[in-house]
């Protein structure tokens, strides 16, 4: 594990040399990834700059920061820790605080579960190595929350309480104390980002009958149809056509219930 | 692969002697994942502390062996290796035997698929030499199998060669000849035991449609309600509340249905 | 990452040695996960030398070369990358070309996201250099494109602009222009093993809602019946018994459908 970390400490302050050098669009890869497209898939190599870098991430639709929110997410979500490292590198460079990684992890330890959040400190820990993060950077465990909102949060308790309460009240339970009455309140992400980032890995693992409640709570939080949009071309790369194709009825019908 | 083996060992060798220093609630974190954690996400150690060990683990309606079968049925089905090493560590704390923990490797190899339990495997073969878990403490390959219940098994096998078979002959006797009547009937875990690690795999694995089945044969078996409602919740916090929450109408609809 | 993919060259160096000496049925391991199995779990073994090797790949409703492509596809679409290695290194020993392993990983970017595909291409990077395969066998990033079928690519793009133009027009023309009217007409892996590749991830990731399509094309591409029950069976046990099931009820409805 000591020796891994230290390797990929060393790959990383190569790569850390090379984002100082070229704009970041999170479509470059890592040089021993780069050198695995070009040794095994020179095509990859080709829809890395021709497809990747040169037309998804410069669709102004969704901004760098937003798609890098959506593919680190992706990744977490989907346990993809290949490329994780580099993606991490690029949303520093996108502008994505250390601040925010770490409330995105935090945030999907619990919609893609705790190992995936481990995995994803593994790799995030070495890249804040290289990019001298300190402590300082991040936010503390328990920051003052931002007020929550009274209303919205009674309607959401008393649908989970009804839906939810007669399988399992432990997790009712935890749902409101520990997800929407402190998770979701934690101020170092905004609740428009989490949204993102909650909806991202929900199309991203094909939990499609939980994307109506976050999506439009995405939208009530900020996030607009044009980007919702892209969110799921940006899906698309990364997590794999079949997740963005299979979230396409259900975004349809939000957007559609949301005009009316 | 050794280099990082022998690494791995080290790491655990370390954690090892941490275990048996303080009870084990299956969160408490491996050094490097620990100061991961710690450099990354420090609200993320909070929660570990507070809401996992705290909360979640000290909850009696689900013991702490179950809790540990939950959870590491739900890694090797999802591929969160990252913390796998650890939470097989605490299994063998929480009374889950050598011998069961090879067991269910075995069974995840059929519901999650063989590159999932070799890569378990490999994991458990470096905790198991941290322990001294000898061959002689692990079933033997071919064990005398528990004896199969008759009547059940023809009202299954009937159903599957019903709906299978006009799809594929070979599925349905590799699901009777191999499934039914050899791994299932393995006496080195118990019937019970085998549903809760199945259980644990649909649900975190988002095969709602295959829960109704397993979770009957699950209560057939000996799983209580209480018992399988807080399955969800262990669930919740290891594979993400999407997963627990897609499984919620499929298990009150079986919850329903037996109470009639 | 350099010493690591240093130890696994040495692995692989091992086990290339070793696949020279047998015959290759897929179901072989790597010396470091056979003892891993001996050590963890000896029905493993025996499964893997009785019902994979001696059993399942002895079938011959599907070739040695589909069942390693079927494999393969399963394992980087699950991000499976424990055994990926040895089962690339029997898809090569099977007749697969390292021609289409390229393109197969580079395919799958698109179906099961880019992230998997790198890990992939780390892996055969390895492999590549282990066999001696040089950039010269592999397909080039732009070659002469397949003659496209205009009638049948007239109706899917309709089709799709209908039914995800409403939703998201970028991710209706990236599906147009970099798959449909590129990635599927690359020569250098035949569109009825493209479409195996497909369905084989698609049943693997449980995307059920978008097999009819898939499997439609796939046996419109040359697949059999026969074949497609037999990939039901390959797919379950390398990505588990509930995804096989799960894509029965879909794979039925397509079967009968082509029957009237």
């Amino acid at each position: 594990m000591k020796k891994l970390a230290a390797a990929t400490l060393i790959t990383l302050a190569a790569s850390g040399a090379a984002y100082a050098a070229e704009t970041s669009n999170g479509a470059d890869d890592l040089p021993v990834a780069a050198s695995s497209l070009a040794m095994v898939a020179p095509a990859l190599e080709k829809y890395r700059k021709e497809t990747l870098a040169g037309r998804l991430w410069q669709n102004g639709a969704l901004s760098t920061r937003d798609r890098s929110i959506v593919t680190i997410s992706v990744m977490i979500a989907r346990n993809q820790t290949a490329e994780l490292d580099q993606q991490l590198a690029s949303a520093l460079d996108n502008g994505v605080k250390p601040a925010e990684i770490s409330e995105i992890i935090t945030h999907l330890a619990f919609y893609s579960g705790w190992g995936n959040a481990i995995a994803a400190a593994n790799v995030a820990r070495d890249l804040f190595e290289v990019r001298s993060v300190g402590v300082d950077q991040l936010p503390t465990a328990s920051p003052t929350l931002l007020p929550i909102d009274r209303k919205a949060e009674d309607v959401r308790a008393a649908s989970v309480q009804n839906n939810v309460g007669p399988v399992s009240q432990s997790l009712v339970d935890f749902t409101g104390d520990v997800l929407f009455k402190d998770l979701w309140l934690r101020p170092d992400l905004a609740p428009r980002d989490r949204s993102l980032v909650t909806v991202s890995a929900l199309v991203a693992s094909g939990y499609v009958g939980q994307i109506p409640f976050h999506l439009n709570r995405a939208m009530d939080n900020g996030l607009t149809q044009e980007e919702a949009s892209e969110v799921l071309s940006q899906v698309a790369f990364y997590a794999g056509w079949p997740a963005a194709m299979s979230a396409v009825p259900v975004a349809k019908g939000v957007f559609e219930a949301r005009r009316k």
